[in-house]
C-alpha cells in the first residue's frame, strides 16, 4: 500500500480497484498489502536499487504474473478479477528513448494482432482521461467486437520520470535533467570519482502489456452462432481430420489413412488431428470441432480412399459455404501442402472479414449529433477533436461511447477522418479521435 | 474461505498460510477472500460442473498460476510466500487410476530431475505428518542441496474422494461406492434411462505440481563459490564464446570466427552466445558466465585463428581443473560436435558429482542414537520406522530432522536400507525410511 501511495496519479487511479490482504498467517498485518493490480511500483523498488549507472541502462525485464483489479461486472476473458498477462518495464538515460521504446511496443501488439490473430486493430493514442494512471501518455490497440463493441486489446505507456521520482531511480553519467536530492550511494561504488557522478538524473520509463483479454478479443471478433473462428496462425488444431466409418468397409483402413495425413502435416509444420473416437458420430464431431473453431476439416470414407481424395470444409465461410471445390489429395504429402495453402487464405479471409466489418462500421462525423446517431446505430465516430476534459465527460455520460484513441497519423491515411474543425466544440486544430462504446 | 472449509483437513493446514483479501474495490467484503495457496478447492467447483457421466472421465487439467502461502522466514526461490508453480488435477472413475496417476506423476518430476536438472533425487512416500492436507498419500522427489539439506522438489498427491465428499463432484454410470444423496441433475442429460444413472459414484482425484522451488534446487545442488553450475539440458546458454582481442592484430577477424562458431552451434541445437563487449576485459567476462553457471566457455584469439583450435574451459570442474585437453577445432562444425560431446560429459558429470555427494551423505541407522549423530553431523538417515506420529514428531522436536520419505522399494535396491526391527521402537515390520534437515 505503501509503493502504490508513492506515485500520486498512480494511486488515485488504482485505489478503487484494488483488493487489500489484511490478514496474513492469521494475524492482522501492521500494513495491509495490495494484490498487485499492476507492478510499476515494485518494479521501481527494485530498479532503484539494480540502477547506478548510465552503464546500466537501458534496462528491460519482462515478467508473466496474475494480476487483479476489482471489478463490478465480470465476463469471461475480457473483464475478470484476476487475470494473466505479460507486464514488460524498461528504463532508459533520455526521455526519446522511453517514448520510442513504448511506441514500439504498441507496434508490436499492433502487429501480432494483425498478422497473427486477424484483428484489424486501430493504433493510437489514448486521451489523458483515458491514460494509464501514472503515464505521460498512453498508447493503444483497438479492436472491433462482432457485436461493434471496441476492445481496448493492448496497451503501452511512456512513463516519463513519475515513477522514477516517486522510487528515486537515478543513475549517474546523464545529464543531470530533472536531478534531485544527492543519491544516498553517492561517492560509493564505480564511476565515483569521475566529475559526472557528482550529478544523478532519473531514469525515463515505459510499460506494456497484453493480457488473456486477447483470447476473448479473438473470440468475439472472430466467432459466429456456430462457435468460435480461429485464426490459422493461433489455432491449436489446425486440421481436424475425422474418418467415417461404413458398415461392410474396413474402419482401419481409413483411420490409417487419416493418421498418415496428419503425419505429413506435421511434417510440414501444419497442426493436425485426427478424431477417430468410434463412440461419437460424424455429426457431432464436426460440431464439436466446429464449436473450437479449427480452420478446416476433412473426412475421409471408404469411397474417397478409391477416389484419392477427401472432402475439405473451410471455418471461415458460412454454414454451407466452406465446402472446398474438389476437397484436397489423399496423397499425403500433397494433402499437407494443400491444407498449408488453404490455411494460408483462411487467415487471409478473417483478417479481410473483420477488415471490411470494421470499415463498414466507423462513420466520418463533424458534429455531436452525428456522433450521437452513430452510436446509437451500434458504429464508431470519427472526427476532428479538440474538446476538453469536461467535453469527453460529457460524450461519456451522454452516449456511452468512450473517446478510444487518436489514431496514429500513419494509420489514418485515406480513412477520410482528416484534421481540422473540433466537430464538438467548433475550435480550429482539431485531432482525428474515434470515439465507441466498449468492453 | 467458504470453498477451503468444505475439507476438514484441508483447511486445517491451510489456514495458518493464509494471506486473507478482506477489502475490495474499497468496500469491506461479506465473505473473505483467501489469496490461493493451490486449487483443489476451486477446481472441485468447478468438476462437480463439468463432470456428469462416466464418459466425462478421466479428466486432467493443468494450469501455471501463482499462488501464495504465508510464511515466517522466507528464501529466495526455496520459500516464497508468493510462487509460480504447475498444478494439475486430475479426476478419475476408480481409486486404482487414481493413484496410477499420482504416481505417474511423482515419476515424471523425478525423471525430469534426473535427466534434465542433474538432481539425482530420492522419489517416495510422504509419512502422514508431512502430506499435503487432504490427500491420502502424498508422493515426493527428495533432493540434497549443497549444505546437506533435504528440499521437497516437487509432490504428487493421491487425493482419493475426499475433495469429491466435499464438494459432490460425481459421476453416473460408475459402480455407486461411496455414493451420497441423489444428484440434484439426476434425471436429467445423457444416460438418464439406464439402469447405472440411478447411483452416482464420487470421483477419485489426484493433484500434482512443481514450483519456481525447482530453479533454487538447481543453483543449490550444483552451485559452488564460484556461482551456479548449471546443467547443460537447462542452461539457457550452453557455450559462451568470447573474442580474445590483442594489440596489433584485427578484432573483426576474432569476433566474426566467434559468430561463425555461435551460428553453428545453432544449426546444431547448441545453445551458445557470443559476448564481443569491448567495454569489458575477458577477466570480467570469465567471472560473469561462471557466475551464471555457463556449462563451456571457449576463448577466441588471434593466435588461436592461426592455429585452428581454441581453448574451451568446462564449469562443472574445479577452478584450473576445467581447460579442455587441445580445446575444440576452430572449424565451426566440427567445433559444433565437439561442444555438444562435452555438454553430454558435463551433464553427466554434474549428476555423478550430485550422487555421488549424496551417497556419502546417506547413513543407513540402526538406532534413534544413530539417527541423531548423523543428523548432528549434517547427513541424512535412512532406516526401518515403525514409529507413530509421536515418534516422529519427537524425532523432529529434538534432532530437527524430519521424515522426508519412505522411499519406493525399487528406488532402495542395493542400498542397504533394508526392511525390519524399527530403529526407534524396536517394533517388527518397519519400513525403510530417510530423515533429514530440510528447507
Amino acid at each position: 500500500m505503501s509503493f502504490l501511495a508513492k506515485e500520486a496519479a498512480h494511486v488515485e487511479g488504482f485505489a478503487p480497484e484494488l483488493a487489500v490482504v489484511t490478514t496474513g498467517g492469521g494475524k492482522e498485518l501492521e500494513e495491509p498489502l495490495a494484490v498487485r493490480p499492476t507492478s510499476e511500483t515494485v518494479v521501481n523498488h527494485m530498479f532503484a536499487q539494480w540502477i547506478r549507472s548510465r552503464r546500466d541502462l537501458p534496462l528491460m525485464i519482462n515478467q508473466w504474473c496474475n494480476v487483479m483489479r476489482w471489478e463490478m461486472r465480470t465476463r469471461p476473458f475480457v473483464r475478470t478479477s484476476e487475470f494473466l498477462w505479460q507486464e514488460g518495464h524498461t528504463a532508459h538515460a533520455t526521455a526519446d528513448e522511453a517514448t520510442a521504446t513504448a511506441r514500439e511496443f504498441v507496434g508490436l501488439y499492433a502487429r501480432f494482432a494483425r498478422e497473427v490473430a486477424a484483428l484489424p486493430v486501430i493504433v493510437g493514442r489514448k486521451s489523458r482521461a483515458e491514460s494509464f494512471a501514472g503515464a505521460n501518455v498512453t498508447f493503444t490497440i483497438e479492436a472491433m467486437m462482432g457485436d461493434g463493441r471496441a476492445l481496448q486489446a493492448g496497451t503501452s505507456h511512456d512513463l516519463g520520470s513519475n515513477f522514477a521520482k516517486a522510487f528515486g531511480t537515478r543513475f549517474a553519467g546523464g545529464d543531470g535533467a530533472g536531478a534531485g536530492a544527492p543519491s544516498p550511494s553517492q561517492g560509493q561504488g564505480d564511476g565515483a570519482s569521475s566529475p559526472a557522478s557528482t550529478t544523478l538524473s532519473y531514469v525515463h520509463q515505459s510499460s506494456w502489456g497484453v493480457s488473456t483479454r486477447m483470447v476473448g478479443g479473438v473470440v468475439m471478433a472472430h466467432g459466429d452462432d456456430g462457435g468460435a473462428r480461429l485464426p490459422p496462425a493461433l489455432a491449436p488444431v489446425q486440421v481436424v481430420i475425422i474418418p467415417i466409418f461404413k458398415k461392410g468397409s474396413d474402419p482401419a483402413a481409413v483411420v490409417s489413412a487419416a493418421h498418415a495425413l496428419a503425419a505429413a502435416c506435421a511434417a510440414a509444420g501444419v497442426r493436425a488431428k485426427v478424431d477417430a473416437d468410434a463412440d461419437k458420430t460424424p455429426g457431432w464431431k464436426y460440431a464439436h470441432w466446429e464449436v473450437k473453431g479449427v480452420p478446416l476439416r476433412a473426412e475421409v470414407g471408404p469411397r474417397d480412399l478409391e477416389a484419392g481424395a477427401c472432402a475439405v470444409t473451410r471455418r471461415d465461410l458460412p454454414r454451407g459455404a466452406g465446402k472446398v471445390e474438389g476437397g484436397l489429395p489423399l496423397d499425403p504429402p500433397a494433402f499437407a501442402a494443400g491444407a498449408q495453402a488453404l490455411l494460408g487464405e483462411v487467415q487471409a479471409s478473417l483478417m479481410a472479414q473483420a477488415t471490411a466489418f470494421r470499415d463498414g462500421r466507423i462513420v466520418n462525423v463533424t458534429s455531436y449529433e452525428e456522433l450521437k446517431a452513430a452510436v446509437a446505430g451500434g458504429l464508431w465516430a470519427r472526427g476532428p477533436w479538440a474538446g476538453t476534459d469536461a467535453d469527453e465527460a460529457r460524450v461519456k455520460e451522454e452516449t456511452g461511447a468512450t473517446l478510444r484513441c487518436f489514431p496514429f497519423p500513419d494509420e489514418e491515411a485515406g480513412n477520410g477522418g482528416g484534421t481540422g474543425t473540433c466537430f464538438m466544440t467548433g475550435a480550429a486544430g482539431g485531432e482525428v479521435a474515434v470515439f465507441a462504446r466498449s468492453y
